[in-house]
């Protein structure tokens, strides 16, 4: 199992924006792709310009299967005017 | 409920004894704390100096119960000298 954190640091007048196409794609995923066994999106307490995706995957082919899917490529190509600065994201194992 | 991504970055000769510690801090975390719903440790699969806790929690009072233990606190205590620089906690709220 994969499980991923893929942080973004969104305008100030881009936040509705990016949650509503998030949450497209956390739908479509949802529905959509085969081994995705969580994908959720959530928002900073403290600071909402934080949003965050976390994921479980089953393997590494569903989580590239994913990252090719035209649902995946669309909320990209619309996200990405509402990045304030580069974010990053993280591929983790379970230890414990 | 309140989702916790608290990231570390450890130096390279303290990485197996900051999981032996945080292995502890999990098990202990999950046999005591109340309102603990998940507690796991994690590796990035590219960097393994990158360890990280993702969390979730019942509500604030559950997370300060569980700052406030002492297993946190001597876990805390070992964990100082093993990080290479600081890391970061987001505390999170569900969106979808």
């Amino acid at each position: 199992m994969i499980k991923v954190v893929a942080k973004n640091y969104i305008k100030d007048e881009k936040i509705t924006a990016f949650v509503e196409a998030a949450t497209e794609l956390v739908k479509q995923t949802r529905e959509k792709d085969t081994g995705c066994i969580r994908y959720e999106l959530v928002q900073d307490m403290k600071d909402p310009h934080i949003l965050t995706m976390l994921e479980e995957w089953e393997d590494q082919a569903s989580l590239a299967d994913h990252g090719a899917s035209p649902h995946f490529k669309k909320a990209m190509e619309a996200m990405k005017e509402m990045i304030e600065k580069p974010g990053d994201s993280n591929f983790y194992k379970t230890l414990i």
